[in-house]
């Protein structure tokens, strides 16, 4: 951030008087422009014992399998964003259920929140921003071929959870990918 | 917003290519400036059968009580954030623990995100965004004197899921405050 959207002019890096954080300050108009983490929003569309995934057509991960999830936006509910990224991406109608996933991403800044959902019928196919979509049993999921580790990790336990008969919420925070 | 942040130029309201809302672009650079909604992160701190409660010195609400909870911030957790709020606004250390509840608000586009956290020791003050910290029975709770629809209802959910030994997770949406 280089300019104060407000008036125009510039700002600059300062801990504003009460606070304890740098913040981007206009000079001019003294607005204080506060950057904040963003959400994630998505569901595990369920089909009896088959799961919808979608292959991105954009990147980051392009071609790599992902649940239907995406910028929550304003004015709507978690449980909205669910739907409407799912409709989005995979043109595909849900009741979205229970909370299954809440995962911090410190590093870039974003939460990552995932719901159950109950797929409401068959006619789907691929939005603008993904290339298929598909419904995959356990062992058909493409494990080498997963977009995110958020998802892996959703996936991994979902299906540990359906194996034991009872879906837990599941928390925690993903680091980065450390390269060699 | 009326100018780019990375450019100072203008910016117009419009359907960017590929997109399905409008959005604040920039009629120089280009830059598609989106806005998202925005965290609250808190928690309930216990103290055997007593919570921590915080009288706000700041608008809105000033002069009223609440849980300690605030904007989550870019680079932390969830429940980093919960953590940090209690230390800024009543001096108290805790230990996070599970999630407890989550609230859409969608009229203000914020998710408020509460955790039951463990008060560490009783040598918590008032923060300088803070009138007052207590530790408060069921019964001394100021009910009438709550800051926040959000804290009301998480308080009364709070104190019932005790009385049944059970803390459950709490989930739903907050509606605007209908006006005569």
């Amino acid at each position: 951030m280089k300019f104060c959207c407000q008036c125009g002019a510039s700002v600059e890096l300062r801990i504003p008087a009460g606070d304890t954080l740098p913040r981007h300050v206009c000079v001019s108009c003294e607005t204080i422009h506060y950057q904040n983490p963003r959400m994630i929003v998505g569901c595990i569309p369920e089909w009896d014992d088959r799961i919808l995934l979608c292959k991105r057509a954009i990147e980051p991960r392009y071609g790599l399998w992902t649940v239907p999830a995406g910028f929550m936006e304003n004015g709507e509910t978690t449980c909205q964003g669910a739907a409407r990224e799912t409709l989005e991406e995979a043109n595909a109608r849900v009741e979205v259920g229970q909370l299954y996933a809440l995962y911090n991403i410190p590093h870039i800044s974003q939460v990552y929140i995932l719901f159950r959902a109950r797929l409401l019928d068959l006619d789907f196919s691929a939005g603008a921003e993904t290339l298929e979509v598909g419904l995959f049993a356990q062992d058909e999921v493409p494990w080498d071929q997963l977009a995110f580790a958020t998802v892996r990790r959703t996936l991994t336990q979902y299906f540990r959870d359906r194996g034991n008969g009872e879906y837990r919420f599941h928390t925690g925070t993903i680091e980065p990918v450390r390269k060699p």
